[in-house]
């Protein structure tokens, strides 16, 4: 069966992904020998200050704007009248509920939820988009719309979306990432909330890795071994139901993957067409940067994974992506809190890089 | 020889150290369980807020302020006129060069070193300490000056300090800290520049944790193999005049140590007896806190470990102190700034303790 055409639109959006710029990040390189610090003395901090330069364009990047995309998204897979029990521990409820809690008033500001805590000690903006939840929403001027569906299909059965569907999704993230940057974000954090979606990311990077769903599945919010046990069972069905083929990333996402994977997929890709650093967080945003990645390998130069998640899939994901993780909290929460948690990291990286004094401007000894 | 006893004003200091709340820290572990998140998904992040919930006293801890306090000092064993070669891959003239640099006015704001770059993306005030220095430094009002003396004397053949430089020092930490939380602190970094001091510090971790001095001694500002083992001849002749006792931390301190180690650990003692956390960078600072939890063990308490550096002694100094760091980093600078980067970890975790809402505030669905 041959590969569908990838939507104009679409292929737009991945042809803008063009890679970080190599003459910069030489020019950074050159410059962090020269800062008043032993060679090699500020850690990664050094490496991440050069890929910064390469993201923004210059070896003195001066990101200001931190935003985080929350995409809300229900699963066929996740719903109780589905056969086989679930594969989360918590009801699909909790993802609508979730999403009125990252939009509440509270005494400390908008949103009750970790990400609103966290992204206000970052100043960060967030964002909160509909991708696909099961429920009426709240009005809320702050929710963006975006669904098309109540939830995906159950990816046991059938296709998750069709093609069409996750398209629709990806360029609605893209939207949201355009309008995010317009109003000052230079780095992107996307994040997700849906009840299941560790199933569909697991069955995302089994197809696309070429691993055993055993290896990639894990216990997402927390689940038993009974329900683990589920959750591979799922996997392992899905991936029977041969429905998309690894060398079509945007087949194996419609197939396998949801609502909030594929805007989240869209976010990634604009922030890297506008130069922008996209900050990714844990394993089902892993599972979107894996596509992204198929789909624009230039997309790499603009991810920066945060921490290494608890999600037993996330270090093979990593490792597909070459790219190292800033820090190890043990962190499983989702809603992009580790990527904004890592925001200050590369503002800092980026800082040493454009303020520090080099040797000779100091006049201090020992540079090269 | 008896241990003489501690002077006065130092134990009082001393013993204003007094535990955590572990009433606060007990009410913080009961609300992680309530809060609109899987039970420990916040990984290491829950129990950073628990602890500190116990430095603040309280289930909602909001700190605010970040101060990070740079001491500096030179050292005899580094000074290029003593036997035996030199320790460090710089010349001790660097330390007033960085101590000057610290100071600078620069377009981006004070100081040109990469401490200050980093102290500017969090908004920490930065404060300078001459803690002893061997050279006339520039006319600064932001400059502390506290030195008694201009470096230690050559840790290879005598005491580096008096008891009394050394208790003077520390005494004029404390009293920057003072004037630090004066000024917001909430949380505080001591940071140290000395050419020179983890061959100090190496001496005081091997003698206060028994340890071979070869199994904590390691490259500082990145020696080579030749240097390393002069700096590990250096310590071991330290360590075979017997000039301390492990059992007397202050003699340890003034044996081996040096003035910007004793100013820290001022800063430390005052922070803690202050009811203020502590931000523990690396090595030289771990050395300082190896000191305070001896003199008073309830310290520990009011300590948090940034990341592991890259100094070999380093992992050794917090499996003895029983705390895990936040990060690895691959750092090995100094002048605070692991301790800076770690700031806004310690800010995210102790807002989501106190702004996120609870199952049952948010309506959301699977609280206990």
């Amino acid at each position: 069966m041959p590969t569908p055409p990838c939507p104009p639109e679409l292929a737009a959006l991945v042809h803008a992904v063009q890679p970080a710029d190599s003459a910069a990040m030489d020019a950074a390189r050159a410059r962090q020998a020269q800062l008043t610090k032993p060679a090699g003395a500020l850690g990664d901090l050094e490496e991440l200050g050069v890929r910064l330069a390469g993201v923004f364009g210059t070896d003195r990047p001066h990101p200001r704007g931190v935003a985080v995309i929350v995409a809300a998204g229900d699963h066929g897979v996740a719903q109780p009248d589905t056969e086989g029990g679930g594969v989360s521990a918590y009801p699909p409820e909790v993802t609508p509920a979730m999403v009125a809690n990252f939009l509440a008033d509270t005494p400390a500001g908008p949103g009750g939820a970790a990400v609103n805590a966290i992204a206000r000690t970052v100043g960060a903006r967030v964002y909160v988009m509909d991708a696909g939840v099961n429920a009426d929403l709240p009005p809320s001027p702050a929710l963006v719309r975006a669904a098309v569906r109540r939830g995906t299909r159950d990816l046991r059965c059938q296709a998750a979306m069709t093609r069409e569907e996750a398209t629709t999704l990806i360029l609605a993230g893209a939207a949201l990432a355009r309008r995010a940057i317009e109003e000052g974000a230079d780095l992107i954090v996307p994040g997700e909330m849906g009840i299941g979606n560790t199933t569909p990311a697991a069955a995302m990077t089994a197809r696309l890795l070429g691993r055993d769903p055993a290896l990639v599945t894990g216990r997402g919010t927390g689940v038993d071994d009974v329900t683990l046990g589920r959750k591979v069972e799922a996997v392992r069905r899905a991936l029977a139901r041969n429905g998309s083929d690894p060398g079509d990333p945007l087949g194996v996402l419609a197939d396998l993957g949801g609502f909030e994977i594929a805007a989240m997929l869209g976010v990634m890709l604009q922030a890297a067409a506008s130069r922008r650093a996209v900050i990714l967080d844990g394993f089902v945003e892993g599972s979107a940067a894996l596509v992204g990645v198929a789909l624009a390998p230039a997309l790499r130069g603009f991810l920066f994974p945060a921490g290494e998640c608890a999600e037993v899939g996330h270090a093979p994901q990593l490792a597909h992506l070459g790219l190292r993780p800033m820090f190890r909290l043990g962190l499983r929460l989702g809603e992009g809190t580790g990527g904004v948690l890592a925001a200050p990291l590369l503002l800092a990286a980026a800082a040493t890089l454009r303020e520090m004094r080099t040797f000779a401007e100091a006049g201090v000894p020992g540079g090269g």
